[in-house]
């Protein structure tokens, strides 16, 4: 993994300036470090901190205390502060690394069997997808993101190992992998993906097994990692398509196409109220993770489990609604 | 009309290159002239045209060939090619300058009675209203914008009127009006609307008598205005809410916002398309037109009464497109 | 007005004993009067009593005490107890006479406009009618109903009128008439149905104008009558479609269809339970009424004004409900 | 098994009237024989015979012009005509058997978990269940029927065996089995159904493995029976609960409300259309049979493949509208 790494405790090199224009200055240059320190502070005077996924125990075990933001640049310099090398689980974060993937591999023809457009109904609805026939609406909500699972199966074999390389290719972490108590706690407790995976598949728009389907899913969404992994690998759509290595995982045009799906549809029900608050592309879990997209700049991922209604983490929305604040870096 | 002009008096300073990678460059500057000539004709090369919005016959009869394009720069600057300064009826463009006004006078108890989630449903369908008891999912589906006409006319007295004055101060053309035939057959077929009107007024989120609210309702989608108009007016979002006299209409927190409502929410049920193939704020009205934002850059309206099946204007989506892969404006 | 007439307190000419085959019998005759006591005896066992509409003050006002029942036979004799010589608002129960009375003067041609399938949705619902384009699920529904007056309206001129004459003609109740505080209690508060009206307006299944609908929809709900009215008007469907007079209003053909529509639409989203618990043909309206169909032997009609969740009277269903397992009465 | 069998070229002990009221008399009596030939030639001239099941092979290949019908007296005779004697695929005329066994063995704990309103979708709709939290709308969709076979399994151990057992015992027919090559055909096809299963699990709806619940259910819809035997079968509704031994299933109370789930709910999306055609309860399969109840008098079933849009038997259920049409015996 390139760049420098300056974590909790460590010194920076800038010196942060809030400005009354909301952004942050020194001779030009924002400090990462105290910034993050900041958007913390800030984050923490909301009111309420939801409460942890407890669809499955592993999740709903989770430390409801447990913050940590990190922020890695385009350049390869990576920041970090509270539980920011603690690993998490990624859960739909996974989803965009399948997007990015099963486009990198297999190109348009994904989209003739995935929509792009925001679903309107929370995230494991089954309305919409048997109002248009099998087509999921987007590739975040569960339907569609088994969709691109099966894409991602069909052209690599191995969905969720193709996942895993990328994260570990990305973030330079070889200890990334899928905790599979987790990943068993899923299956035990997946009736409602079962249902969306036979739903599809009975409009025909499943190429594997539907427990295969299942299977990688369940792996991709268990992998563990922290927010430093995970804004490290974010970086590859800051940089518009490429990797940690120079080479190419998507176009230019690819990239910023995988953003605004994920400004339109990546967290869940709410993404007009993150793109309002937030104005960056992003994508939650319910592990309590948020990754978001500084295009150009470089990527900013947030952990704390307890969620919100719409199962977007509190205190990641909040401190990433913070960050923008003070910094402008909004899209909009 | 063919030629270069350059609006507001001014004179044209740049020439364009279209770069290999998709980037008009010259000298670091853009001749945005040339640029807009590009990009109709890429747009023309658009298989189909679509078909002009057939509900009442006063846009029934719209040119289907007509075609125009106008950028208007933070600066001032304005560029225009084709039908740029031909008149067409603004239809729901009108509903971003009502949200734009409500927000400026009442700010933000607006968000109380109406949200700001994309809708995943045609623009004028009923079925989420009843969903969620009458809060319109955001300000550009019509039940929204009849909230928010409600909202701006308590605030004013005169919701049209402010409309009105509004874009004939930010354009400079004091010609600025509503068609009264066009409002007058709107009204004669709103069938549809009054249903709206009348269902958000049994949820009690109606201010003002459902007459009054659907009159001011016609009469601002009924305002006639060009291209070369509307990209003077919308660079009040370009320029994070700053009127074209220099004074602030939206703080830029407010100014972001309506940007990413626009994004999300803009071009309705195809907001997620929008975004994918365009990557700009931007809103759409039956009348062909549509208005996109360049944040910190400017505005351009693109105008062809061809729609496609989402009720956008072909050659316009087409043409913004074409602007945003030439240039690498899009907000990703 | 023919049979006779026996009141409260009156002397039956029967004697009931209620078998254990749950029969009322006494030489092959039920003592109506006797069997009515014991039917609201046993009604006024069940727990709850739910609550009067309320979404206008003329109903919400209704003495939630009141309760009343009333059976006529096809020969004419009309039997009573409790308040059942006491007008009430007949509301929706009117639906079922301008359905009878639309087919009489107009045949099939209605069944274009309105189809005769249960809603599964609350009876004032908008969803259903934009999936089905206009078309009204059933006459009973809020939405159907206007369409079926809209009709009467077309053929009749007076649709409110004709209910009305009908009324007073079966019932020999020269007084029927619309309470006309009540109507216009129900236009002030009638956003939903205007909503309706204009939505299916939008759709071009209305001949009339909305206003003029909704005016003649609300004449004919706000009809005050007695359940010994109504009882004995209910006759012409026990009759097999033939009037108090021996004149034919319906086929017998077409009177089966009106009992059948009744049995499976009639009672708003609960017709199910109602066949379920009851067993009968039967509609029922917000003002507590509930008018029923023993095909062959006569009508009965119950009043009690307070409601269950789904619209019907508590009282109202639990009378019909001991009526139908004391006496078999039953169609099933 | 009681009774005596007149067939097809047996001769009819009565002689078939048909009076101008609509009624076959002689003497008092019905020559049901000539009756059933009537009313086949009568449905033979219906336009259009619609298509047979084409969602697995083993229904497709279903013979278009095979036609039958039988009717079985509460006396135990039987008359039929064309092929009332060759067995058919019942499939969903299962779920009549599947409720009433569930009630006889479990009684009304049953209604916690499965409604009885009709549902206003199709049969195998999932968009209610989800409103509806994983209660399904009555038990004659495709869910409420998984959920019935799920009580049925919970109480007998075997639920397809149940069902084998009572057609079997109710028809004298030993050779009633089901056809595992449907049934293995159902399966493969079956993500629909898996979907609804592992979706009402996943509300906690199921007692049993997911994979027991679907393969009881496809083995009772796979079973083959014929005309003859349905009819035979369907005589403990019309006798109000008592089986062809004399004992007793149902409680007259619960016979008389199955019948009232039958014609509310029997006929999937056209129950309505059912109810106001023919007037009876009734249940229809994809396979094409129809079995009715003729309350107190027997049981009347038909088959031919051809279904209409909604999955009805064309000429089953156009048989059943000229039998009540030619006799009155519809319940209204």
């Amino acid at each position: 993994m390139a760049g420098r790494q300056i974590g909790v405790g460590g010194v920076g090199r800038y010196t942060v300036v809030i400005s009354r224009l909301g952004r942050p200055r020194h001779n030009g240059r924002v400090d990462y470090q105290e910034l993050l320190h900041d958007v913390m502070d800030t984050a923490r005077r909301t009111p309420g901190r939801g409460r942890p996924a407890d669809y499955i125990p592993a999740l709903a075990s989770a430390d409801p205390e447990a913050f940590g933001v990190a922020l890695a640049t385009v350049d390869g310099e990576v920041y970090g502060a509270g539980d920011w090398e603690r690993p998490f689980s990624i859960q739909s974060i996974s989803k965009l690394f399948t997007l990015a993937l099963a486009l990198a591999e297999g190109g348009d023809d994904l989209w003739k069997r995935v929509g792009r457009e925001p679903s309107g109904n929370p995230f494991n609805s089954l309305v919409q997808l048997e109002t248009e026939h099998g087509i999921p609406r987007n590739p975040f909500i569960n339907a569609g993101a088994l969709v691109v699972t099966d894409r991602l199966l069909e052209l690599s074999g191995d969905a969720a190992g193709a996942v895993r390389e990328f994260l570990r290719a990305e973030s330079g972490n070889e200890l990334i992998s899928t905790d599979d108590t987790v990943a068993a706690s899923e299956a035990r407790h997946g009736h409602r993906n079962a249902a969306l995976a036979h739903f599809i598949a009975s409009y025909g728009n499943l190429r594997n097994p539907v427990d295969s389907v299942l299977a990688h899913y369940y792996a991709h969404c268990a992998i563990s990692a922290s927010c430093r992994d995970l804004a490290l690998v974010g970086r590859f759509l800051a940089r518009h398509g490429l990797r940690a290595d120079g080479s190419r995982l998507l176009t230019r045009s690819e990239a910023k196409r995988v953003n605004a799906v994920l400004l339109t549809c990546g967290t869940y029900d709410a993404a007009g109220e993150f793109a309002f608050r937030v104005g960056l592309p992003g994508k939650s879990g319910v592990g309590g993770g948020v990754l978001a997209v500084l295009p150009g700049r470089g990527a900013v991922c947030v952990w704390s489990p307890g969620l919100d209604t719409a199962g977007n983490s509190v205190l990641g929305v909040a401190a990433l609604d913070a960050l923008t604040t003070a910094t402008g870096w909004s899209v909009f």
